[in-house]
């Protein structure tokens, strides 16, 4: 993985996206893990909405999260996405969420996603679709 | 509005519906209005999912809400709805949400929605629909 | 308002905020106004979280939104906040939410906050608060 | 895990939770899976609102989910919540969604938790929570 380009991005934790916990509801990294790997996708050169556009939505098939530190209202928080498998039928990729200003590391993710034809079966993946991902140098 | 019927839905505020001030985040109560209009359309006789599959959406044109005394995790939550408009092109229900084991209001709130055509333009609403609707009385 | 400065927000529709209508839902608008308040206060010289920490916390006592035009995935969305009323014991900030690119008017929300002391009633604003909020030369 | 009991829940899937491949967003199922473990505990004879007034928060620390075929609006839906381990510093509840009519299964689940003291530090869970939970008959 270390060899692998990882794409960042930047956004500050809203408001509702804590709980009375006073932190970072659990759930809302998905959500972040999903805003990291749209824009990874659109870092090389497609947006995840064309590629949907195309009839090739990516659906999440499986997800795991490791939670170390809470991240807390107005954090400045830095998701890192690296796309680590990218086989005929599906592709991975591993997340590192930080604290942006501290570099503190608050949680890990990965997400396996598939490809999905109309009627919501889980196709190969087409082959520019492929070639376009490939291009990060993944396999 | 005190002739027409209404309909009541109960249910328990999750975490993830809470924010660091310890209360339900003000976003989510139109959620909780959206389940009530749900249930009373189905006390109607038809689920708001088939009014879609018969290609009438209804999306919300208009919200108002007032906020009157927070909701806290875990309190059992009721909502009331009666449709108070039913007029060619929209329609408006009124909400009261209140704490189900204390009586207490919590907030109350209105909605108005259009019935859309396949490309999103604001349609006359369907005689079977306005039909259906107007079974509650309401004009 | 129009004399008064705004501040203005821009950002992109996540996919979790969309449904199955293929637009954004409504209740995530009141999270985006929240957004571009936090954001508002931040250029006046003192972040929200910093007013909270202080023992000012400031709740949402009404909300009214009216919706334009749908938002969709992946659009670049433009909220533009004006704090239109400042009173002894409510402020209200007007809102207007456009697509960036196109300028289209997607919405328009208006919400009344009040402060709250640590037993959640309403009191007089903090002068200091209202110093900090008045250098916006609302009245 | 099949000596061991579990608990059910069932609710509708409501309209903000899907997304515009129009089905449900996969980060709510952690929501889900919350809510059923809430109430598993509750099942035992306290509320997990009074675990945390008693000073004993659990924090999600991992989670793992598996997406076997897309839950839609207005389905109804079933939580089968079961703790499957209570060690001395954390306890893993393992979750199957299932579409509550027809059986079928939408996704499978674990999470584990932590107990926290009021710093944010894990800390053994205590003996009478602990004497609470053994109460499934878990180890």
């Amino acid at each position: 993985m270390a060899d692998l380009p990882s794409h960042h991005i930047e956004f500050r934790v809203r408001y509702g996206e804590t709980d009375r916990m006073g932190v970072v509801y659990h759930a809302e990294y998905l959500a972040w893990c999903e805003m990291g790997r749209t824009e990874y996708i659109r870092s090389l050169g497609m947006s995840y909405a064309e590629m949907e556009r195309r009839g090739v939505p990516l659906a999440v098939a499986e997800a795991s999260l490791r939670y170390h530190a809470p991240a807390k209202y107005d954090d400045l928080i830095r998701v890192s996405t690296v796309l680590t498998r990218l086989g005929s039928r599906g592709l991975t990729f591993d997340y590192v969420i930080t604290h942006a200003e501290s570099g503190q590391r608050l949680a890990s993710a990965s997400t396996t996603l598939v490809a999905l034809d109309p009627s919501g079966r889980a196709i190969t993946i087409p082959a520019d679709i492929r070639a376009l991902l490939g291009g990060s140098g993944v396999r």
